[in-house]
This record gives structure tokens, sequence and C-alpha cells, in this order.
């Protein structure tokens, strides 16, 4: 351990992950050395209108650029990961994280044009950083990807365990156990702070193993007579091998369709995640030539995302494969909040293709398990560590707030546990801990290639268009006279259907007219009178008319 | 029964409520004679942009208006009487309902105008009416509001039940049993088609008995020392009465919030489905003067719909009524699909107020239970009936699917099972039936006022705009020589924060100026091209530099 300087502070932060689900980053500064774990994103919520993706805001990594000593990654989840490629253009800081998901970063990096200049250093569970002041080691969790780890960050102040996403898996597929005696061991050292996922802290009981699904899906494929399709999050490597060894079980071949299947099971494959033996997968062309009984199909879409490859497939508009009546749907997933419309229209139109869909109505079924800990394996973790200090992370408040009442009931002291917000810095100095200032922290929202360029004004005027659309209305008058020269033309677009409605877009005309008229009479003839009076008389008519409120955009123009 | 026409057919379809939850609208037609079961709306999916409700197509049954002999609603809720205000607009015939759902619908009535016009006439589970050749009766079912009827339907071709919204409920609030004798009684006398609710298709097992609820709420009021607020939806009256009990019980008073709620608690108050002692209603602004543990709230937004009362509670923006740390607040329902967002987003926000919130972060809490049948009881119904024919109703394709396949186990025959769109006919004659022709059916789309005036392209210019905003671009040319007198000028909206994109309009403008030039030099100079030419220079110029593309109106003007 590092030399302690009397007047260094610890500061842990999030500058993403917490009141929410996704973007996840976590800061530990003590003194000079800043570590980061995790750069995810977040997918948009649902009043962010147009927008892509979300990321954390930076700032204050930016404006301590020097003090930077690396990021590290737990695992190769987007909400972990998604970041890098927008984080790193601004930080050129080096990376730590294992093989898998260094593999998979590796992808998005290539992509963005980075990979040359980004300093990547492979780590695994046995791995000792040193990060300026931080001594950083790793330990194996189980979650629904492989490679994962949690982070033991040893700082002059004290111990520092941030455990990333886990749960404890007693059975897990590919025996990748968690590292429970490495964990108790750092909890037996002593621990400063604990920072865990609150994810399923709402949720009573222990998550069942993800073997529980290898037999289901094995009964549901023998019993298929045609072809099966299995649906799931393409990251997760241990649910595709179940597949494979499913199929390879009841002698089908795998056909693999969708962007991000495709690439996760070739660099899993690659890496030795996966083991599938030569001659297993088939390309999609080929399903036709063969008997029904003898395919499966591996396919993204579990969350009827509408341009993902099931998603084509129930609409009968996926170039490769047919649904058939009769063949085996298979959705091993649930519904991520917000989804539950889109997966159900999914179901929906596979039914009536004729297949038989499986899917989990409620919020458990038996071909679907969740990659994060329950409450007793949070208080596992809680017990194990026995922290002073607890920060609950990942997770929309209430998860956060139901972390903190399990840590409670543990016996941590309800003072020594904090909520936190993003930007919320948490200061340890002389082992004692208290709320500091905050950092800067929120939402930058990214649309096609712009990073934030769209604010609130524009998301504002989004929704407004998105409502009763908009109404432009056109009017040349007379620099001399102030007289109509032509117009006024109303053009309207998501306001109302213009044939049906012919009498009101006229009316709406005289309106404008009679305004500008009395306007003219009364000598106003500042553009900016005139296009409030014309945008106040329209609105106000319109909606008398309609009980609409359409954007109104006065174009009024001098010759 | 009356006589029986050879020629005359018995036609069965749905207006509305087969694929699709909400609006439900059923007709039943013998001959000339035309009954309608229920009339209701749908809230809009979340691709209708800036859709308020969505009612069912109505024009069959305006097309044959002689021959529709009455309106008979099964129950009080939105997706069953909801479209009355406009149907009736557009069809004045009787409508049939019992004393609560008379009432409820005959609040709706005034609003719109209609009560005078419309005829009236309050049924209970003994009546019988004469429809044409069609005799009606009713029996009593179990279900979330009370007063909740089943129809059965005696025509010359057979005997047609209609079960309306349903459950088993063996120990009912205010002892409103399911009359099972009844029921089994119209089974032993045979009936040809029954049509059943396949809401809950999906759920194994037996929904529980609202009475639980009455406990566990009691619990809760016990041990809270201060406030509860207990949300929930307005016409749940059962619920409403035990939240009532449990205030009385632990000698709270209540305070009602809300427009709904307030509505419904006096009209079920006023028609006696509502027990509450004198004195123990308050009103909400003297909640502040009362000792915390001596007030209860009942409130509506268990939705966490935007501008209900508790959305308002949790966001500290409600006149009356503060939450205080150490409050608490039941949410007692779950949310439907689409709302998890609302709902959490409400339960994160009353946390941070310090309030201790009880809500289901499941699919069952323990102060929640459905009002619909799950298989077990759907079996029973079937069973207790033994229809020749089945059709599923009242659920998306999923949930009729798996009805019928209920259907299936308790031994109706496949051919006997249809599985129905809205509009499609079922055609009885002589003892068989048979999939007959389609009648018009759909979504009627209101949006303010307009009824019908937003259609597929409004919709789509609302979507385009809500994803990338609007780009104007003005220009005036002169009419002789085509040269450009003013502009262009560049007006965005919902596209980009203007202050931050200057150079990118900048160079927008230079790209639409460079386009017209080159058209006048080619001698280009009809409109159409010209706006299309300006369009398509500029799209492509925005693509390549954000990969989005708003929609772009060019203005060309000539003088």
């Amino acid at each position: 351990m590092s030399k302690k300087n009397i007047q260094d502070k610890l500061l842990i932060f999030a500058l993403g992950g917490v009141g929410e689900i996704g973007k996840n980053m976590y800061v530990v500064q003590y003194g000079n050395d800043i570590v980061v774990v995790d750069a995810g994103l977040k997918f948009p919520e649902e009043d962010m209108l147009g927008i892509d993706i979300v990321i954390p805001d930076i700032t204050y990594l930016t404006e301590n650029r020097d003090k930077v000593r690396g990021i590290l990654i737990t695992h190769g989840h987007e909400d972990h990961i998604g970041g890098l490629p927008y984080v790193l253009k601004h930080l050129n800081v080096p990376l730590y994280a294992t093989k898998l998901t260094l593999g998979l970063i590796e992808g998005k990096l290539k992509e963005a044009g980075l990979l040359g200049e980004t300093k990547r250093i492979l780590i695994n569970a046995e791995s000792e950083v040193q990060l300026g002041s931080i001594k950083a080691s790793f330990f194996k969790t189980n979650h629904s990807i492989p490679d994962s780890v949690g982070v033991c960050l040893d700082t002059p102040e004290g111990t520092v365990v941030h455990t990333g996403d886990f749960k404890f898996d007693h059975t897990p597929v590919n025996n990748q156990y968690a590292d429970l005696q490495r964990i108790a061991d750092i909890g037996r050292r002593g621990v400063l702070a604990l920072l865990s996922d609150s994810t399923n802290a709402e949720r009573a009981g222990f998550t069942p193993s993800e073997s529980m699904i290898g037999s289901e899906l094995e009964d549901i494929f023998r019993k298929a007579t045609q072809r099966v399709v299995v649906a799931t999050f393409a990251s997760n490597v241990h649910r595709i091998q179940q597949v494979v060894n499913a199929a390879i079980a009841t002698k089908r071949k795998i056909a693999v369709v969708g962007r991000s299947m495709v690439n996760v099971v070739t660099i899993a494959s690659e890496l030795g995640y996966l083991n599938i033996p030569e001659g297993t997968i088939i390309e999609p062309e080929e399903i036709n030539k063969m008997a029904a009984d003898r395919v499966a199909v591996l396919s993204t879409g579990s969350q009827g995302e509408p341009m993902s490859a099931l998603t084509r497939m129930a609409r009968s508009t996926h170039r490769k494969v047919d649904i058939m009546p009769g063949d085996t749907v298979i959705i091993a997933a649930t519904p991520i909040p917000g989804n539950e419309r889109y997966v159900g229209r999914t179901v929906d139109e596979l039914f009536r293709l004729g297949a038989n869909v499986i899917y989990g109505p409620g919020s458990v079924s038996g071909v679907h398990v969740s990659g994060h800990g329950s409450q007793e394996e949070l208080k596992l973790m809680l017990n194990l560590i026995r922290p002073k200090y607890f920060i609950p992370i990942h997770g929309e408040y209430r998860m956060l707030r139901q972390h903190a009442l399990l840590g409670e009931a543990v016996g941590i002291e309800r003072e020594n546990i904090f909520i936190v917000d993003n930007g919320d810095t948490v200061e340890f100095q002389a082992g004692t801990a208290r709320k500091g200032s905050k950092v800067p922290a929120g939402n930058v929202l990214i649309d096609g290639l712009g990073v934030g360029d769209v604010g609130n004004i524009v998301l504002r005027d989004r929704k407004l268009l998105s409502q009763d659309g908009i109404l432009v209305v056109v009017v040349t008058l007379s620099k001399q006279d102030g007289a109509i020269l032509s117009g006024p033309d109303i053009i309207s677009r998501g306001f109302v259907y213009v044939r049906e409605s012919e009498g009101l877009l006229e009316e709406a005309n005289r309106i404008v007219t009679s305004t500008l008229h009395k306007l003219m009479n009364d000598k106003v003839n500042e553009w900016a009178s005139l296009k409030t009076n014309v945008k106040d008389a329209l609105g106000r008519f319109l909606y008398e008319q309609t009980r609409r409120r359409p954007m109104i955009l006065p174009i009024i123009m001098e010759v």
C-alpha cells in the first residue's frame, strides 16, 4: 500500500449508473490518482425523442485528465462498455479488462477508429495493477456474460470494493465459479466501502442458476417436430452455449442470425468462451435445404426490437428465415421495462404465423433467469465483505433504497449508508465519510453523429411536434405599404389530414389575413409583433376548433 | 323464443376487443335484429402520437341503424363504456345497463350533452329484455367493479353467452357473488356459442379474491405512524370500500383526491355501492390541521399518469397534499403494460421525499389482485357453459390463442373454436358455424375535438417530426429572371440546437443557394423541380453531416 498523505482524501462518486439503469461509470480518486470503473451507455428514455443513445457527462474527467490512471472494465455489457468509443475520443487513457470483455471492446474501438491509439491491458482474476497510489485487484463473479469481475481497490485511506454486476450461481455453466474465497478474504482484511449492484434489490430470495435453463431447453428441443428458433440476448454466452448443447443433443444444426448475435458468437468462439463442434453451424441460406427437425436458429430480437432478426421473421420480412406453421419459437429473455408491448406484438405475430411460441407471460419463465443477484445474494455479498460504509449502485432510486434497507438489515449503520445521485461525492478522510461537493454529471445525448447537440429546447420542440404537428404560415408583404403581396399560405404537417379539413384551413387563412389587415390599420409593422399576433390569433382559433395546439411558424417576407 | 326463419342467419363479430386490450364492442345479429354488447374506448398505442383515445369504427352499425335494437353494457369500465359518447352521437339507440354502470354512463352523457336524447333502461340480473327476435337475460359475475354482468342471448338459431369481464371470487367484498347456479342452468339448457374474457388466459391457476387485500391494507394502516396515501383505480369500488374499512378500523379520516376518484366515490356512495359512515370523509384542505396518524388519502395515479394526483404529490406540485418523510404510500395496482416506467418514476420520487412506499415490484403484491379470471377460472366457465362453439374475446392475439388452447383442453373441438380479428364474422345456420365475410372495423382516432381526422399520413409526419424535427427553407425568387431576391433562410425546429450548430446551418444555406443557381443555369424553373432538388441536396448534406433525416419543407416564393 502506498504512503498516506495526511491532506489527501479519498473520493468516491458515480458519473452514471445511480438513479438509473444504464451508463455505468464510477470514479475512485485518492489525491491525484483517479481510477474509473466502467464506461457504459444507456438507451434513451421515452421522452428523449429521436435520441439514439445516452452517455455520461465526463467533464470532471477531461478537466482532470492528467490524473486519470486508467479505466477498469468489469464486464462486456453495453451499459458498462458502450460509452467507451465516445469517452476514449476525449480521454486517451489505458483500459484494463478480461479477455472476452476486451474482445468485445476491441470490435467497438475498431469501428470507431480508436483501436490503434488505445492502450489495452489484459487482466484476469489474478492480476494486480498499480494505478498511482491505488492498487487494483479483481475477483471472479457470476453474471449473464462470462469473464465478469469485481474490483478491489486498495487506497491509502482504505479498501474500496466494487462488485460489478453479479449473482451467486452455485452451478454455473462452463464452471465459471465466483471467487467466494477471495471475496471472503477481502472482507477479512477489512473494507472501508462497498459499492454493490442493486438491480434486483426489490426481488426476494435467490436468483436461480443459469444452468437450470439447459434441461428446459433440451426438453423443448426434443418435443419440437419442426424447426426451433431461440431468441436471447446476444451477449449471454452461457445461454448460447446451452442452446448449442440442446441442438447437439437433438441432432440439429444451428443457423445464427442477427448482426450482434453473429458478432458475439464469432468473438466468443475465437476466444474459447463458446464450445461449438465443427460442422454444427450452418449458413442461414442452408436452412431451407434441410429437414425441419434437424434445424435450430439462434437469433437476436428477444426484446421485440423493431429492426431485429426475430421481429423481421415475425413480420415475414426476414430475407433468409421464414416461420412455418408448427415451428417452435423460444423467447429466452424477459422484457426490459418499456419493451413489454414490443415483445407482446412479436409473440402475437409469431402465433398468427402458426408457430408454437414459448415465452414468459409473467416475470419468470423456465427459459430465462436474471444475471443479477436477488436479496439473499445481496445480503451474502454484504456479509462476505462486511464494509464499514456502503454505497448501493447500479439501479433506479427505489432499488438503491431497497438495497440500503438490506444493508441496514445485515447490521451496517444507517448513517454509514450513502444513497447518492450521479455527481454526488462521498469523501473519506481519517476513516470517516461524509457527503462532499458535487461534480458535474448528467446525460449527454447522442443523435446520429451529434454528441450533445440535442438539448432540452430541441427535445421540447420534438415533443410538441409529435403531439400536434406544425403549421407554417407564409405571407409576403409589400415593403412600401405593408399590403399582402402573396399568401397567406398555410402548410400543415402532422396536424390534420388536409383533404378532410379544407374548411378549417380556409378559415385559418381568413383569420391570418384579417389579423394582418388589422395590424396594418393600427400601423403595427415590426416583424416580431406581426409574427406574435398571427401566432396568437391562429393558435386561439385552432384550439377552439380542434382542442389541439400545433406549433405555428409564421414566415413573413417583405419585398 | 321467436319463430325461426329458415333463411335467417346468426352473425357474431367484434368491432373492437379482439387482438387488442380495449375498445370492446361485440355484435350479435339474427336476421334484421342487431344487439350490441359494450362500446368501449382504448388508450392510444405508442405509435399513435398525439392521439387522445381510440374508438371502434361503427360503419356497419350506422349503415344498419334501423336494425340496431339496443346496446347492452356489461360493466362500467372505460374499455366498455368509454366509446358511448361518440357512438350515441351517430346511433341513437336504447342503452341497457345495471345501476352503477348506468350511473357512471350518465355522468359521461351529461358531459357530452347526450343525456336527454338517450333512452336508458335499468336492468338487473333478473331482467329479461326482448330485442326483436333476440331475448337478452343477464347473470352476475365478479369483477373489479360492482354490478358487472354477463349476457345470455337467446336467438332463434340458439343461445349465445357473452361473459363480460369476470373472475370467480368465492369470498367477494360486499357479498357480490357470481350467479354460479344461473350460469350452470344456462349451460344445462344448451349453448350454441360462448364469448369469454381472455385477459388472463396466459396466467396459470386461480386469481386471488379481492377480499385478501382487506387484511393486508388494515395491517399496513395499523403499522403506519403517519399519514397513509392509497392510490388505486378509481373504478375499483370494492378496493375503495376496503380502504374505507381499514381507515375506520384505525380511526383515520379520509380525504379523496383526483377528479375521477371524487367522481366515482360520489356516484357509488349515492347509489349505495359504497358504505362510508358520515363524518369519515374530510376535505383535502383539512389534512394539514389533523394529526398525521388520523389521516388517510385516497388518490388516483396508480399508473403513474403524468397529470394524476399521486404523480403531482410525488413531484411536490399537488396543491393540497404534501408527502412528508415517514408517510406511507400504497400503490394498490400493478402497472398496465407500457406504464411500468411511469410507475417506477413515481415510486422513486416518493422514496426521495422520504415516504415508505408499498408497491409490487413483481407482478403480484399483497395490495393488488386482478379482476380477471386465470386459467382455472376460464376452464370453469367453459365447463359450466359447455358451448358447442367458442370464440375467445377480450385480449391480444396471444391471449385469445392461449384461451383457445384451454377450450381444446376441456374438450371443445378445435374446428369449433374461432379466433377472430375485429370485423371477422362467424355465421351460424342450421346449427353449424363458419367464417363469414368481413364487415368494416378498425381504429377511429380521437385527437382533441377531431374524430377520425388524424390518419396514417398525419401520424407518419408526427413520427418523422418527433425523431429529427423539421427544417423550413424559405427563399424568394424574381419572377423575371429567377434571381434570389431574399433568403435562403433556414428555420429549424427540433433538429439541432441552433446556437451550437451555426456552422452547419451556414453551410446548409450555401448548399441551397448553389443548388438553386445550378438549376437556374440549367433553365429548370418549375416549382416542383426546384423544391425536390433543394430537398434532396439539403437532405443528403445533412444526413452526411449528422446521420439525421429531418423533414425538409422548402418554401419558394416568386415576386
